[in-house]
């Protein structure tokens, strides 16, 4: 059983009182006492209840977050990030995988409130608007604008698009197809979808561009949806830009199956540079480098210094550099 | 700010004592008095404080889980198994990412238990066991031995090993070497390396072991280890057993690059099938697939029937079966 601040009382033969100004710093204590006091919470490992203080203070120390899905690697890392940033400044993660499933995310937000957590880092992004507006506590979003008093961080996407387009061209792409996330919550990753329109019209090159690329999908999954939806005009095309490395790395062999040279006949373009595009060694995929330590870093400083410093507005909008990673296949 | 019990009495125009009894169904409340409250709360959207239930209660209802890295896919897939699990079971985690640090991984013992968590699933292992045995409140362990009265969930090491060694012997392997994990915390793992020896002497194989493999290591961590402890002796074997798939996958490339044709010359055998080699399209590795999701489930469910029965007698320890994925490295 957990040792209680009753037998440190007990055992340095003080009152309850007496322990908890030593633990507290308050009022006038003897130097005997003190030592009495402290040498039984040694004794006994007495370990403070932070609860118990957390609600006093009003402050838990505990950030909620909610992320898409824990097992895929942009997230894990970010998760990563979010952690050591936390610990350094002494506050705690409790952590909910939403599964992109939005009753379940609407259920997480309401038990982060009732544990009174001192804010939420929101990386799920199912439920309208609305639903984040109304929590109540600090808010900081990741890659999407939920509202002016919510700030959110992200990677800098229409740069993002801008340099991997740009690429595509100057490699001597004529003709590129995009393959983007899903565009139904008006995400920031979609202006990665407007950087690439305006940058092959600019530059009079063809273009098209298709909806896919669902976080939780696999290889399989992409693989399927390569087959499906773009196999059979796959050779119309000498560059795609794909919004996400797991997708990169499946059209790259889904292309070498099918006899299609990379990088001569198709150019491949990819998004992310987690752990698992690191980890590769064939391909080396070209991609967009997002700073997935530093938004998690500032995820994290975002959320305290709307907690500390009870100032949304002084908080702003983080957007952070992207670089293009150039590997082996452009 | 959050709304708070005297807010709803204040607006149903009854005290908090009796929006306490309709909250917690205890006493007698009038049909209309509890439909009063009942509207006021869902009016002021109220959501009950449950730091002060847990003080009441003395149950958190937070599970501690502590990992080594939390970017590595094995634990990234096994922190969201436990996740959903204990979110089907009303439990939330507090996670810790000790990045193998001694004094980060104390720290954290501590903090969860200032915290008052109900209990602790620890997959971190860089202590002493002395450290976990006075945590003083219900833990439970992956992979490691720490105490009778502490239960562990392991995949079956020992046959991992075996039918990892007796798939390399069936394919005619002639001399193999094994490249265990770090030996020196006694990590049930280990027993990989004990099955391998055994099954060598007993089929009259020559075989040779290294250490190596830690968690954190990188593509080129290994690519680096291959190069200075095992490239110059390489071609003397004709299998290698690696503890882990990422091992296996740098082996596979560093041998391709060295016109060592894999499995002709060479056949190589992983561990785990994760994330991250499930994803993998060239090689599709032979490897031991550990049952993650069971994995995650186990750590969660016995650890909620210790906090729920206090009775660690009767979770036992689980370990769970193993079986061999045929890929094309052997």
């Amino acid at each position: 059983m957990m040792v209680s601040i009753k037998d440190v009382a007990k055992l340095s033969g003080v009152s309850v009182t007496t322990v908890s100004r030593v633990m507290n710093n308050r009022g006038y204590i003897g130097k005997e006492t003190r030592i009495k006091v402290e040498d039984a919470m040694k004794q006994l490992d007495y370990q403070p209840n932070q609860i118990a203080r957390s609600l006093l203070k009003n402050q838990s120390y505990v950030i909620g977050v909610i992320v898409p899905d824990l097992a895929h690697p942009l997230f894990s890392e970010l998760i990563h990030w979010i952690e050591s940033y936390a610990s350094e400044k002494n506050y705690k993660l409790l952590l909910c995988n939403s599964l992109q499933d939005k009753e379940k995310e609407l259920n997480y937000i309401s038990m982060l409130r009732q544990n009174r957590v001192d804010g939420i880092i929101m990386c799920s992004h199912t439920l309208d608007v609305d639903a984040y507006r109304n929590v109540g506590m600090p808010v900081v979003s990741f890659d999407r604008i939920l509202s002016p008093t919510i700030p959110y961080v992200a990677g800098d996407n229409y740069k993002g698009g801008e340099i991997a387009t740009q690429h595509l061209i100057d490699k001597g792409c004529k003709k590129i197809l995009h393959i983007s996330g899903p565009l139904e919550y008006e995400l920031l990753a979609n202006r990665r979808n407007d950087a690439f329109q305006l940058g092959c019209i600019k530059n009079g090159v063809e273009w098209n561009f298709i909806e896919g690329a669902h976080v939780k999908a696999t290889f399989e999954d992409n693989w399927n949806f390569i087959e499906k939806e773009i196999a059979s005009r796959l050779g119309e095309y000498d560059g795609v830009f794909c919004s996400n490395d797991i997708m990169a790395y499946t059209l790259y062999h889904y292309s070498t199956k099918h006899n299609i040279n990379i990088p001569e006949d198709l150019k491949i373009v990819g998004y992310d540079y987690h752990s698992f595009t690191r980890m590769l060694h064939v391909p080396k995929l070209t991609t967009i480098k997002q700073p997935i330590d530093a938004m998690g870093q500032m995820l994290c400083s975002s959320l305290i210094n709307q907690i500390e410093n009870k100032d949304v507005a002084a908080s702003g909008n983080t957007i952070l550099d992207v670089t293009l990673v150039d590997g082996e296949t452009t």
